[in-house]
């Protein structure tokens, strides 16, 4: 019940006029955020689990489907900011009468009332209550993300650029050292996740291969504002010969000038953070950007972005760590400056002997997701979940791209090494920015 | 100030939720519609007027400006449901604010504390005063028409159908009598008004001229449910031929089935109305059809709408008088059953010869805006207000046409005879309704 | 049948390649129109009235119905110019087999073979087909102007600018003196036509009919190519005030600059003409103006543009004459230098005591169709055509404006006095300019 | 110069009226084929190579430009349908200019006139030239099988459905055996093209790599009509658990509900191919399905589209060999019957001992394209071509899958083990259709 808290504790900050706006087709009100992952717990838990479980409301079905297919008609995406009933107290009532049957549920699975019941039977049953539980966490962890960038859509876009958090930077930095090129020497490496008892993963991390992988080298921290901007008054959105076709298209219809957020009063970039709209820090790492500009900086660079599998293997000797979720910033941070950081590489330079850098890789998880080059595509061998959850990864492996990592606003346990999130390349709301390729 | 208080009274059955909805681009928030009515009075009376006024916040005059062109850029229209901020609280303190000052300068125009200023001058600024201070009043009255309506387009669009009023009438009534055309001769005759220091009209009602009008009758009534649906059930919207080219595309394009607020459930039809959603009531008046549903229910019937000057002609006989905003049915009534309507026809009758009606028209006012077949254009020797005003009404005279009447969501005082409103031939989310007429 | 022969007399100059390009949804292909043209004979005349007819194509009642609903479902008009076959050698098979099928049954009509068929049946029958032969006709000479219209549309969109005619005009003439203003007495004034055997006019025109018309002026002549760079060279396109809200809108959307067939080249202006292209030649009527322009325009000049009754009451006056299609200069002509044009205006001055000019007006017919404030709409007591020949007009009667006179692509014995032809006001693809009117 | 000839040889069938139409966005008319290919060699051989070269016309480069934005503004596609100038004569003499300049540069490479240059310099030169010339024969043969698909398109959807060659089967062929899996061992894979002197081949073909890939099975043939019916048959189009998210979209939208050519009237399907509309016959390879329709057939099958890396190591077994556009026959052809088909898998057997199938794959090339499950990106290490012709391949590496094989509209030379063909998920009027696969 805390990833449950979490989500309400997330809208603290929020007037009840901000639960219900929708600033974007793509973009969901918190409300319906909130609804929805209740929804998720109700339809795929409750339903079909618990025992005489009364359905909360008739309509709710209808109104917080995402886009489950097999769950009847959803309703219409672009109309879910229109929806100023249920009220955001009746949204909360729904939440705690779903709660409550919750831990009746859990709880009966747990200790069952009736002896008689203590089999193989049970046990199966308590499994299968525990894997949806497991998958409605980490659902609903995925949805405190959208809660975020999606109000900060909102108010990034609202005139009056209301901060939702207090300001917490305060003083420019250094830029960080130029980047350092990790080398790894890549061969036949292990990709992906074994689904197990303990470890929690999605479906379309599974099933764990073999991929060839050629020698690559991996910038040490993330592209930063200063290094992104460079690239903006070098003429980086007026030249074709940088852009895929695709993303030169869409930089002609949307004008896309600058990052997402970045805008430029007189001679000054600001940028609009979640703490409000200041001036530009170019120590920090560029964030909201689309492929299409990741793709185009690194073409600048003469560079390219890593595909999925060398991320994950440099990923591979590393801990998972770093500005989360939980640590309240919700906005990235910038690179360790050497020396400064606490050396934890000891251990990981013994850790592969095939793979090793020399050094560590900075800012891996907890600042923005990474794109990679990799299309979303289903491992060898991959099998979606049985019956209608089987519509919650597979469906959407085309014309998408693989981001790894984790960013300032994903909840720390929800990032892992095989991790895949997924967005199309002109997407640009989500907390994704650039880290570099080489070949080697 | 009775106007202003009666704007948010309007909004008391609301939740804030309610407040910044705007469930398609024509309609605007609740919100939207309580700070732009403010900011009329600001912009157009308190800054020109008000000695040492002090803009309440830089980016309201954007924000909340509709289409004044000559006031700097409006806020996009489709975006104004994305601004949750400035809160509803907000809003209601910017109008104290605006209220306040108004309060002062009228108060100071009345009774101006240095004497020596009561001198022509003064007396022309008064009146230049009152002048806005009027024009105001009359916006923010059609303001809370908008915002009913608006309302009604998304309460009636959520599947929950909230209601907005308690349950007003839950007792068939009978259908009323057969319709009876009223004959006029027609002839020369005065349209329009003329613009003096008492009557107060819109710029597109003057000037007062001269029009040539053909004998012609008009129905005693409003076309009812009933009688629309003997049309509709006759295939009225699949029969191409009994529309004009445009609605034909419209319909098609937006698979019209019936009227806006109707839905079928098994056999039954359902309305919505601000009351919730009921029965189909055949006896009350159809609302919410466009021009292009009453040309062709009027063609089917072998019948035409009137013009704007046969209505008017027709208006010059009787009292404004009906079912306004102010009885808070907020929903067009039954016409009355002859006998039970107090008889005040005996003077009418005397009043002019050339057009004298057997009997007067019901329903004129206050139920339902009745759509003529006349395009809105300016009259003979149109002029528009002088400055950004004169942006208030010409710059929209083309392609839309002319209703006159005043429904059941117009409050008392803003209905006269010369009342010329206009909208869109596909338009219908208004309370637009069928009057019909013929050719004698 | 000179009718007939005139159309394909136009195509003479066309290549193969011409005859297929539809270079925008409004405007068709010249086969199109032939085909079009010819269908209308085979399904109004040769159907209904020719014995034995064997219709020439199955298909072809299909793809060559512009709007009809009543005969099937007409070919999508946006994609007439996908149609490669049937070919244009095919198109005049057909036409040749529905002119020799016409000659027969007009034969047939007039001399029939059995004498004793020559009774009052056989004259209705024959007056029947008359009709329809002379509507027929008329139809087919709309057409011509639409496939001159269509054809400059896409000649003056080709970057080669190919010329369909020869050069006409190479010397730049003296501009015309300035504008004079006509003054008309107005009053109770007949409008429109009565149909009758012997004079044609659309159903549209009928029935003839009292207006009251108040005083006006009408400028005596067309608006300059010059007198309109005046208003484009003062910011004409970039003041909002000018234009109707709608209108703003267009230009902001379509990035209008100029008229239609302008195009600047470093500081030179060029007009596109069916003649080629070359330098914009200021003496010569402004044409190719949308009815936004021509309203910004007068609304510069502080005037206005007539309605369609002043027009008419203006033409009442005067002979139908001026420079029509089969002068070939398919553009039209600057304005008569006053002393040059032949004085015929000694008869007209007496013509009506009561409208009667000084002088009479140049330019009324045969150089550019003249906008009109006036919306299209029935006149009182207008009846459409009986079955589907009904869908011919009056199904289009909404948010379009009347054109009055006639333009250089209209076939002279298609003029006349009450002829009211309509647009929609963003429409300029048509020989479509300015003439001025003033309140008295 | 014969595949210069073959191009206009494939319109020897076409009307003059064929060669300008363009039915949709992605297909250009015949006309714009022959210009571009003429437009290409003309940049990109002769003004870089041929001295003192005179432009043909300075405004071809703009109009036959299809996507270099290194050299200048191309003409916009959508309108590549409007241009009835220059003429199909034009066009050919412009070819004839073009190929006379092309015959004299080769010429003058091979054996330069000033025996002085023959030097290293010159050497360079001359294979710079060659490699123009090869890269520019190759271009011209990809926009032969788009003339074919394009004039498809054209004459598919006229309702006339006039056939483009003679008709070619007219008796039903017993339907293939059943489909055979053929396994194959994968492991470490030789992948892609090394560029070399002799060998051509794109730029995305390289280089040459190692990739990992799974055992796998093949299909030995390709879906028939009559299998994909069965689908259709069961639902196919109405089961939304089968589509990939974008595709159910996308067949909600365009209103999908069988390959492209297919239509039903009455109880009988009909295929329309370039011989015109026939009954749909069972036995021959589904084609004109889009990615979207392959993945769900297979869905439906259990199965799953191969990926391209599968296709290329199951095809380095066999020769290039099949129906191709020299056969004439425009459509693919029914599996061979075992038995009938020419055993020459006798070598094959001992070609390859780890991915040695028990027998050979029949339909690999000549027939459709075969949809791979492999989106279209670079290879490890891939470089575009230098300058502008790097415009070619590379800024296309986005959203789209990888075709492989050939069809019946692809020149036989054409094809080849490594080619990569690429087109949108919901791409169909290419001749592309159905190879299965399996996880082993």
């Amino acid at each position: 019940m805390t990833t449950r808290q979490q989500s309400t504790a997330l809208c603290a900050p929020l007037e009840i006029e901000d639960f219900g706006v929708q600033p974007m087709e793509d973009a969901s009100p918190p409300k319906w955020h909130l609804a929805h992952t209740t929804w998720f717990f109700e339809t795929f838990l409750l339903k079909p689990f618990a025992k005489d479980y009364q359905c909360y409301h008739k309509h709710f079905e209808h109104l917080f489907n995402s886009y489950y297919n097999g769950v009847g008609t959803p309703f219409p995406r672009p109309r879910r900011g229109d929806l100023s009933r249920p009220t955001v107290k009746e949204v909360m009532a729904y939440r705690s009468y779903v709660e409550e049957h919750m831990l009746d549920l859990i709880d009966e699975a747990a200790h069952p009332r009736n002896a008689a019941v203590r089999n193989q039977q049970h046990e199966n049953l308590s499994q299968a209550i525990y894997t949806r539980v497991v998958l409605g966490i980490h659902h609903e962890q995925q949805h405190q993300e959208l809660l975020l960038t999606d109000l900060k859509y909102n108010f990034g876009h609202n005139p009056l650029f209301p901060p939702y958090c207090p300001l917490l930077r305060d003083a420019t930095q250094d830029p960080p050292d130029t980047q350092i090129f990790q080398q790894y020497n890549g061969g036949m490496c292990r990709i992906g996740a074994s689904p197990n008892a303990v470890d929690f993963c999605f479906d379309n991390e599974a099933p764990a291969h073999r991929v060839f992988v050629h020698p690559f080298a991996l910038a040490d921290r993330l592209v930063t504002n200063g290094e992104y901007l460079a690239f903006v008054e070098d003429g980086g959105y007026q030249r074709s010969e940088l852009w895929l076709s695709e993303g030169w298209v869409k930089l002609l219809e949307s004008q896309w000038q600058a990052p997402l957020y970045w805008t430029k009063q007189g001679d000054q970039w600001y940028e609009y953070r979640l703490d409000g709209l200041h001036p530009l820090r170019l120590e920090l790492p560029v964030v909201h950007v689309s492929a299409f500009e990741a793709l185009a900086y690194a073409a600048w660079r003469g560079m390219r972005l890593p595909t999925e599998f060398e991320w994950e293997v440099a990923a591979q000797q590393q801990d998972v760590q770093g500005n989360f979720m939980e640590a309240k910033f919700f906005h990235p941070q910038a690179a360790q400056v050497p020396g400064t950081c606490p050396d934890t590489s000891g251990e990981r330079r013994s850790a592969d002997r095939n793979n090793k850098p020399h050094q560590a890789l900075d800012q891996l998880y907890g600042e923005v997701w990474q794109w990679t080059c990799s299309s979303y595509a289903p491992y060898p061998g991959y099998q979606p979940l049985p019956g209608t959850l089987g519509e919650y990864n597979g469906k959407f492996m085309s014309s998408q791209l693989v981001l790894r990592g984790a960013s300032c606003a994903t909840p720390a346990t929800h990032a892992r090494q095989t991790y895949r999130n997924f967005f199309y390349p002109p997407d640009r709301w989500q907390f994704s920015g650039i880290r570099l390729a080489q070949d080697v």
